[in-house]
């Protein structure tokens, strides 16, 4: 194995940053294909290989310290895989390993996980919560720099990355207006009881987003087309029916997330109504194996837990976690447009 | 916080094992209303809380030492959740913590997880694999006691736990059978062009159930009646229409997992067919996002994610993955009645 070059030697010669390096060796979607290219004729030129070996990590003390994540449910909940995978890839075009506990169950263990992180030298701890939520942590968080991924404290006294969910909804509802659509339904998180969106950033972030859109075309927000579901399946089919029986029924319904999205698609069936020539519908996360697995697929926006993942770690391997001002980043929620509207 | 009692204390009072009382603690399902209210009964009769607390950890260097989970990818993958949360609660039952490092990516990155949590003095290692089948192991996987789960070396030299997939396949089949259907058909997970099961347990077991639960009510195997999916979006929807086109139209269809569940239902919905009452569907995985978001709620086979990883910590902690001679423990893949089927 050549240990001639190293990753700053690619990006030079190939003309492009050290991160567009990083994503070609990782495999990462959101590099162009002539840049893929060009970085893996580089590659190929120089023989070079990322120095990666065990035995290198072992000798080196600088890159054997893991790096810790305390997720907060977050590891056993499928939505957020994608936020371990984006942070793990980034140490990893480093030649570091990510340490990885779950703290979801109580206060406790949250503690007893920060300890166990601590005790074992991390450099760095990225703290990641299942849903967009402020958090309280344990006054030992502050011992080495951590990044909060997918939530905040309230006095945003750390830095922390959250999806840009005014974004996310306002992406959804243009595309349908965009197609023509002027009447749309927006299922959105919240309780079927109270008809306001729950305290949430992501209830609140998208309903904005929505309107926000709405009034872009000069169209009345009309409370008729908005209810809430607190995402049963029962919910989930039940605000779509009776939304789609609205007796000027919506063209197109806006899903406050894909789980929704199913019910809306069962309640459809059920109507005899068709996808997206009926009534198109988008959904919310991307998650894919029920967007990309759906028929037809469902055109939904991306919750960015992988870019989420992926700022932290370069957040804190930069340096600025631990000497500059917190920040909160608020990470683009991109559209991704399948066959439902 | 009282220390007086201990779980064992709780077991013996209650008149139950050890692990009942674990269960108890950790809200897992699997323990009856007469038993779990029997043990509450005991745990507030003796002022016992669970002696997690981070400062006993550090003190206590027996359980300071965490427990290694290695993921071939099962980390970044939301079908395996469940096995990280079994394991960990288990081993929280116990007051230590499970360090989990993601060995997804290639041989280098196994090695460097591996070496990352032997130095980090870990008294066990947990292999797990994303879907069932053969795995190689570095050499130094044998420093520790190790428990693969979801997969095998093929010499069976160490212990394992893997579904049970022969078994799940004909749970599916039998259920649909004691509903009356004759003609089933199945939708297996491998190549639509080639039209055998490929080499995994996953295709061949449950292709073996399914056989094994029609002979068991004498209905002769129609290999019209069996295809094979991809698991694109695409191949699902196409391959439950030919199916379901079929002359002799079957009325039920096993789907070799709950994705191709979703293609199945997106076909009936573009016939104009209801399910159960026109056709009854049943999945495979009770992958819960799915089989608990579609309308109507899918009937499928657990895959017994939360149980391998369970078995596997108690296996290792029990001493015998230590001392004993490698067994394949299976596990066994329960049928999940909902509303599909």
């Amino acid at each position: 194995m050549s240990q001639k070059h190293n990753i700053e030697d690619i990006a030079h010669l190939a003309g492009v940053s050290r991160g567009t390096v990083s994503r070609v060796l990782n495999h990462h979607p959101a590099v162009s294909d002539d840049t893929r290219q060009k970085v893996l004729e580089v590659i190929e030129r120089l023989n070079y290989r990322p120095n990666f070996s065990a035995r290198h990590m072992r000798t080196d003390n600088s890159n054997m310290v893991g790096f810790g994540l305390i997720a907060d449910e977050v590891i056993t909940t499928p939505y957020a895989v994608d936020m371990i995978r984006g942070a793990q890839e980034a140490l990893w075009a480093q030649g570091k390993v990510m340490l990885v506990v779950n703290a979801g169950y109580n206060a406790e263990m949250t503690q007893a996980s920060l300890e166990a992180l601590l005790e074992r030298r991390v450099e760095g701890i990225i703290y990641a919560a299942m849903f967009h939520r402020p958090v309280e942590l344990p006054q030992s968080a502050g011992q080495v720099p951590i990044v909060l991924t997918n939530c905040f404290v309230e006095d945003r006294s750390l830095p922390s990355v959250v999806p840009d969910e005014v974004a996310g909804g306002y992406a959804a509802t243009k595309h349908l207006l965009s197609k023509g659509h002027r009447r749309i339904g927006f299922i959105n998180l919240g309780d079927p009881e109270r008809n306001v969106p729950p305290p949430l950033p992501a209830s609140n972030g998208r309903l904005a987003g929505y309107k926000q859109a709405l009034a872009e075309y000069d169209i009345p927000f009309d409370p008729e087309l908005l209810c809430y579901t607190k995402q049963t399946p029962e919910d989930n089919y039940r605000l779509a029916r009776q939304i789609l029986e609205l007796p000027n029924r919506p063209t197109a319904v806006f899903c406050g997330n894909d789980r929704t999205a199913l019910g809306c698609y069962g309640a459809l069936s059920d109507l005899g109504l068709r996808v997206p020539d009926d009534v198109a519908v988008v959904g919310f996360d991307n998650f894919i194996d029920i967007s990309g697995g759906t028929w037809p697929p469902l055109t939904t926006v991306q919750l960015p837990h992988y870019e989420m993942g992926r700022w932290a770690v370069e957040y804190i391997l930069s340096g600025q976690a631990a000497s500059g001002e917190p920040v909160q980043h608020l990470a683009n929620c991109p559209l991704i447009i399948r066959e439902s509207a």
